[in-house]
């Protein structure tokens, strides 16, 4: 059984730093790629893996993170475009076993799954987690106000 | 039983547009501020609430807005620190009974959460939602993969 995992991450800003942090410190293989190379200084002294500065859209640059031995791709840029491109190439391309993008615009979302790209879209998630808040609202005006 | 709302959303980018058209279209009522009048352009046709175009952080726009009438209050602007700031004029000024703000760094979660500010934090939330794919990419790769 294999327990660590080689994970490929595009993108090295709050969410693609945070989760190359997390998944080195639980040792798992990290390669983070990003076109600019102060983002890496979000990378906590203990990460393990590997930085590469360079834009993912180009082939040569997946290759360097030899992106053919990944058993895990994200693609957490701040751009939709970009995740949408290099999740594509990652999974029609190289065959990568789990790809997954994030998405800020929900009207995305579909376009994304129809390609057969998984996304997580923190928009529609936080969407409906202040709905839930305005349904408790309602519960608590109900119950406990006139 | 109070079965509508008077909610304030300060801020109309993806999240609040969203927010405001789905509650506008449940019948509550809307009102939502945004310093760029353009922003307002992601209402939908039906968008039944109102707009109003000024800085939230001064108190005289959050009055315009009749924010004592206010029974929850939304933070969703794309700057934590704005957020915080009319969050807490909401809660501790004019005591807004629900009052929650968009947090998109993690390290100033905690922050919020002192001053007594409810938070929704998208880079947390979506972290936590990659990283459970890696646990399950974790299970695929020990059940099906050598």
């Amino acid at each position: 059984m294999k327990n660590s995992l080689y994970i490929i991450i595009v993108g090295c800003g709050r969410l693609g730093s945070h989760l190359a942090n997390q998944l080195s410190r639980a040792g798992h293989l990290v390669v983070v790629i990003d076109n600019y190379e102060a983002s890496f200084n979000d990378l906590s002294s203990d990460y393990s893996g590997f930085r590469i500065p360079g834009d993912a859209t180009h082939r040569w640059v997946l290759e360097e993170a030899k992106i053919k031995k990944a058993d895990i791709f994200f693609a957490v840029t701040h751009e939709d475009n970009v995740n949408l491109m290099v999740a594509q190439i990652a999974k029609k391309i190289f065959n990568i076993p789990h790809v997954l993008a994030r998405v800020f615009d929900p009207k995305r979302e579909q376009i994304f799954e129809q390609l057969g790209i998984g996304t997580i879209c923190p928009t529609s998630i936080g969407a409906e987690m202040f709905l839930s808040a305005v349904a408790s609202g309602l519960a608590f005006n109900g119950d406990k106000r006139p």
